[in-house]
C-alpha cells in the first residue's frame, strides 16, 4: 500500500432509533468503550470518536478513558491504555466532522453502517480501495437499533448488512464494528482465501 | 455448497490463563452470552456452549439464558430468544464432545483459537473446507488471557491469530468470535473481493 491508511470510527448515541423506529438517545455503556477501542488499536483506527450530546454521558465516557489512560487502570495494564488512548468525545457529527478536517486538510468521506440494505451503498472492496488511496473516512456506527433515516440520508454512503445463512441480522454493535474493521483491515495473508 | 455446515463454538472458563499465565478459572459475563449468541445465530452456529466447572456460575449462566428463552425477555424481544437459544451449560469439554459425538455419530474436529501462533496451525480457508465438506467442527475460544496450554496441546489443530496492522493482538473475545465466523461463515456474495 503506498498511501498512508486513515479511517476513524464514530459510534453514535443519538440521534438512533428504537425498536420502533422512533428517534431516541442511548446511554454509553462501558463494554462499547472498551470493546470497540481494543478493535480499533487492532486493526490501526486513528479515533474512536464517542458522540453523545449529553453532558452526563460525556463525563462519563471521559471517566472511563482516564481511568484506563491516565489512571490506575493504565499503570495495571498498559494494553488496555494503548486502545482507550483512541478515543474523543464529540456532542455531535459536525464536531468530528470539523476536527478530521482540520486533521486532514480535507473533509473525510463519511460512510454509514446499517442493518439494512440502502440504495446509496458502497462495497466494502470499494470502500477498501478508498483506504489504500489515501482518501481518509469516518465510518459511523449507531448503538441501540441503530442510526436514524436522517443521519444515514447526509453520508456519502452505506455499507451493505452483514449476511450470515439467514434472515437473522442483531449482531451487537461490538461485533459488527470488530467485522467490519476485519474486512476492510484485517491482514490474511497467507491465511486466507476465498 | 452440497453438505451441510454443523459448526458448534464453546465459550471456556477453566482452563484459561491470566495475564501472568497462570492456570485460572473465570467468571461467566451477562455480555458474552449475549454478543457470543447473537454473533453464532447471525452465522448459522448450531450450538454455543458455555464452559465452566462451578456450580454458581452455571445457574447464573443457566438464569440469564432462561430470562430470555422462556421468561419475560423472550415475549419482549424474540429475537434475543432466537440468539440465546443456542447456549447450553457444560462442566467441561469432555461433555461438549460427548454430546456432539452423540449428535453427530463421530466426534466433531476440535480447533482451537489463540492470539498467539501455534505450530499446530490451520488456516482459515482450509477449516472452510472441512465445514462445507460436512465435518463437524468445535471451535474453542478463551476467557481472560486464552485457552490454557494443557488444553490447546490436546485440540486437532489451531487456527492463527488475527491480525490487524501492528503488534496489538488484546481483542475481547467478543470481537475474535465475531470476526472468526465472519470468516469462516459470513456471505460477501457481490460485496467483496480480495
Amino acid at each position: 500500500m503506498a498511501a498512508e491508511i486513515r479511517l476513524d470510527v464514530a459510534l453514535v448515541h443519538y440521534p438512533v432509533v428504537n425498536r420502533k423506529n422512533e428517534i431516541i438517545g442511548s446511554a454509553v455503556t462501558n463494554l462499547d468503550l472498551h470493546d470497540i477501542a481494543r478493535a480499533g488499536r487492532t486493526f490501526g483506527v486513528n479515533t474512536y470518536w464517542v458522540v453523545t450530546p449529553y453532558r452526563r454521558q460525556q463525563e462519563l465516557a471521559r471517566q472511563i478513558t482516564d481511568h484506563w489512560t491516565e489512571g490506575y487502570g493504565g499503570t495495571a495494564n498498559p494494553d488496555r491504555a494503548g486502545a482507550l488512548s483512541l478515543i474523543r468525545i464529540q456532542p455531535g457529527l459536525d464536531g468530528v466532522i470539523a476536527a478530521m478536517s482540520e486533521a486532514g486538510g480535507t473533509p473525510p468521506l463519511v460512510i454509514a453502517t446499517s442493518a439494512d440494505r440502502c440504495t446509496n451503498s458502497m462495497t466494502y472492496a470499494g470502500l477498501q480501495r478508498e483506504l489504500k488511496r489515501g482518501t481518509h473516512v469516518l465510518l459511523l456506527f449507531g448503538t441501540a437499533w441503530g442510526l436514524a433515516p436522517e443521519l444515514v440520508q447526509k453520508v456519502n454512503a452505506v455499507l451493505p448488512p452483514i449476511q450470515g445463512v439467514g434472515e437473522f441480522n442483531h449482531l451487537s454493535v461490538r461485533s459488527a464494528v470488530s467485522i467490519i474493521l476485519d474486512r476492510l483491515l484485517g491482514n490474511r495473508e497467507g491465511e486466507y482465501t476465498l
